[in-house]
């Protein structure tokens, strides 16, 4: 795979659906075929980067607007993209990512109402067009998501107070957001159904990665 | 002056160019007329875009990417503008605020290179079009500036070494962009020429709120 050129691969999806673990399974294969990989994850993956996530995840929910939480996780994404993502491609080393720009497409174009042009607007000035190679999109039903992130509890009827509802109604908005993003992007993005076992999921990623980027065998 | 809705005005400007004197005699001023005035400052002013602040102040001066900088600032303007500008306007009260948008604009579009344009675009998607009443550009020649602002010493021939020389060139390309941005908007921005005695200056910007703001006497 000498002559292949690195790929930026970014992996998005709600709560529950597997990132982390799949993530680590497709590092192994590809470091298997003699393929230098570095994982990394946002917000965060390079130091400025790491000091703005600590603003973005201590605090009250509300401490930041839905425009300046934009703002902040867009800057650590530029200070990322140039300190450790770049560098990587550029020693020919493959990148796999937790969550890129779709991420703030989603969460708060979509889901805190910024409006999904306009965050995709907002990506391709800060990172001056540069886009993953290839978007995987883990889906699953918010239901399923969430109860395995917060456990089956949390879903039973009598827990169902306005807080859950308006979660669950966030959630759906992070979801339909994606599944647009991937309509809109075919090339770039594949949906992935994740509500299946952990090696069927994989398999399945491999098979897009072997046919969409490197025709390995 | 009742009558008179509340208005925004920023102080734009390099070093030195006194800035924060006049807005203290423009407050005292507009206070002796019974306006109520809230002096505010960028980066900053909220308590969210104040711990931005901090990563903006501290550190190595290469610690972050024109690019990530810029995000930054305007995550701190857009909470700045949301906590503190909009609820003084609607609450009556008039706002003069050291430093706006077009020090992004001037600072990271013109001096750090990231375009003019561009970043007057990221400022409009980020504060939804919010824009001051009346913008004063307090215009020195950089050579005045630098050495009010440093002292005389710095600008001897024999301190003029390289870092000297692009420390003039970054100054200068700030001065262009504030007087490009002037131009292009000249019934919000009026060109001060700073290099005078405070009152004069003073008198200045008096009689151009009375003309441009309030037709007072």
């Amino acid at each position: 795979m000498d002559d292949i050129s690195p790929k930026f691969i970014s992996f998005e999806g709600g709560e529950g659906a597997g990132k982390s673990t799949q993530i680590k399974l497709l590092a192994k294969w590809l470091t298997g075929r003699g393929v230098e990989v570095v994982m990394t994850r946002e917000p965060g993956g390079s130091t400025g980067a790491e000091e703005i996530r600590e603003l973005l995840v201590k605090g009250e929910t509300d401490r930041w607007t839905p425009m300046s939480e934009a703002l902040l996780m867009t800057a650590a994404r530029a200070e990322h993209v140039e300190r450790t993502i770049k560098p990587a491609l550029k020693r020919g080393v493959w990148v796999l990512c937790d969550r890129f720009f779709d991420s703030t497409i989603a969460y708060q174009g979509g889901a805190r109402g910024l409006g999904i042009d306009k965050m995709r607007e907002l990506q391709d000035m800060a990172l001056h067009g540069l886009t993953p190679d290839l978007t995987f999109i883990l889906d699953l039903p918010v239901d399923v998501g969430l109860a395995r992130a917060c456990g089956r509890e949390a879903l039973r009827e009598d827990r169902e107070d306005r807080f859950e509802r308006m979660n669950f109604a966030f959630h759906e908005n992070i979801r339909d957001a994606y599944l647009k993003i991937a309509e809109s992007e075919p090339d770039r993005c594949v949906v992935i159904d994740a509500n299946r076992d952990i090696t069927t999921l994989q398999n399945d990623l491999r098979a897009e990665v072997n046919h969409r980027l490197v025709g390995m065998k």
